[in-house]
């Protein structure tokens, strides 16, 4: 019997904290602010980020980090990748010595150019083999609503990945297993970037055959940084790569092609910050520091770095547009 | 200067014959119904396959395949995959010794599993290395209405590949050679059975997390026969795997899609037909000769299995969802 401490109550973790009530697994969840804990725990709800969908009545949750720690022998990184280190260093000195970590977080740190696996590995000062991040086509609210999905469980140790399977597994929620933890983390990191480029073709007008292609050589960009840091090109073949790349660049529910195609569209950064509930998108961040990471590795990512031009330089979308249709003819 | 004849006049015939005409090759076009070319000629419209699209003025078609094929140095195969084998032995005298003979049919075919490569060489006699495919996410009424897609030219003479490149290439279509004649065709001939699936899923009322998951799991099945039958895994990662495959079951105009949600809402095949304008979508023949194909390299395809089942053997969609969702655990 696992104790599984979910640290983050936004969609993605309270959903997830959903799938672990519902496999079995005893679980305590931590949200920041003590009124999304006690919708959680009287209510059973979280009508801050997961409005209208019912939570197990064994799922409580607190707003302190020391009651949701407590012999918790599963620690779930459910915060936004860019402020994990800062929440991990208050949380490090109380998560308990052989406790997995798991990260739910993606994205490659700003400055640092780590992947989270290794922030956290440098801020709790855990093994390599203690570490675990999950990966796949996980809309949170399908899953939330019990949509049948699968996703995959990524750590060195096998073992582990194992035991955190069988902590989550449900009819409705497929974990696989794999060793390849990069691969999983470029996976998540880079499709984003790429869901902002298929939003920025779609809302210039065009279909489906263009959402391909950009969601394939996205992929192909995404294999060739994999690649160079170590990771498996199958893994990126796979529901981490392929699987969360397609259900994000397809969902109109996602805030990156939303975003995208607000700019596609003509629209401003501020403009399209407004129109998405005032949050920029995941995307407009990370494209900066997978480009970097890129480039420190000397991989080539038009894609990305097209992205990076309009977000950050000035290039219109169109202009991106004629860039990446424009490139010389090659071969594949 | 290449003299190219398109034999077929259906939607991606038409649209293809467009790209060549718009790239500047001088182009003739073959269709069976007099009516057809007539149109085509007189019009410069395809009415009864492409509505509402206008056409070069320098395409011109003929219903007399003498006349299309005389001094042909590229003949575009663009019948569907069952009736080539037919239609080629009438054609096959009259190709030109060197041209080039390039095939748009996509699947496997019923009987004898050969692909399409394969039945060319077998009818024509012409060596493997004057046979060319062509692959990607082409939706034909994107491409004629000059939106931006990119596409795979396979060859095993790569020579040639580039030469059909170049008479095809344009501002809205940019062809990439490759070598994996297989690759390509696998991809093609795959797809429209997992657009299938992805029709029943959603038919059944599950979202994009699950059509993700299946593209994926659809995706690696394809990898696995390919492997097989000698063809590059990175073929299948690119534009005419993953980009036809993503496009086809993105589609909401995609045939095998519709087919397969009618399935989905509890239609039997005869009802589907009946909605999807009397046809049977290409998944439900092809999904048997895939199978056998797969049967006979040892090659595990369940979600093709499922697929052939509920078509051809009375499994109720949701019997068949369970089946694929309810797999044992295990590493991916």
């Amino acid at each position: 019997m696992v104790k599984a401490a979910v640290l983050g109550a936004g969609s993605w973790g309270t959903a997830f904290a959903k799938v672990l009530a519902d496999a079995g697994t005893d679980v305590t969840m931590w949200a920041r602010r003590p009124e999304v804990a006690a919708a959680i725990t009287d209510h059973h709800a979280n009508p801050f980020y997961l409005d209208g969908i019912e939570l197990p009545s064994t799922l409580t949750a607190t707003s302190d980090h020391v009651v949701a720690l407590d012999g918790a022998d599963l620690v779930v990184l459910a915060v936004p990748s860019q402020s994990l280190r800062e929440n991990l260093a208050t949380w490090a000195p109380l998560v308990e010595p052989d406790s997995t970590l798991l990260s739910l977080a993606k994205g490659i740190e700003s400055g640092t150019l780590l992947r989270m696996s290794q922030v956290i590995q440098e801020v709790t000062g855990a093994a390599e083999d203690r570490i675990a991040v999950l990966s796949g086509p996980n809309l949170a609210r399908e899953i939330a609503s019990g949509q049948p999905s699968a996703t995959v469980i990524a750590c060195s140790d096998h073992e582990r990945a194992k035991a955190v399977q069988k902590a989550c597994a449900t009819g409705y929620f497929r974990p696989y297993t794999n060793v390849d933890v990069v691969g999983c983390e470029i996976g998540g990191a880079c499709k984003n970037v790429i869901a902002l480029a298929c939003g920025m073709a779609s809302g210039v007008g065009f279909g489906e055959n263009t959402n391909a292609s950009i969601i394939t050589r996205g992929l192909a960009e995404m294999i060739r940084l994999g690649a160079a840091l170590g990771a498996n090109p199958a893994t990126l073949a796979g529901l981490a790569g392929v699987g969360d790349l397609v259900a994000t660049c397809s969902s109109p529910l996602s805030r990156n092609r939303t975003f995208g195609a607000h700019l596609g569209q003509g629209g401003t950064l501020t403009s399209a910050q407004a129109a998405t509930h005032g949050q920029v998108a995941e995307g407009v961040k990370s494209c900066t520091s997978v480009r970097a990471l890129a480039q420190r590795h000397g991989v080539e990512m038009p894609l990305t770095e097209a992205v990076h031009r309009v977000c950050h330089e000035g290039l219109s979308v169109p202009e991106a547009v004629g860039l990446l249709l424009g490139r010389r003819m090659k071969s594949e």
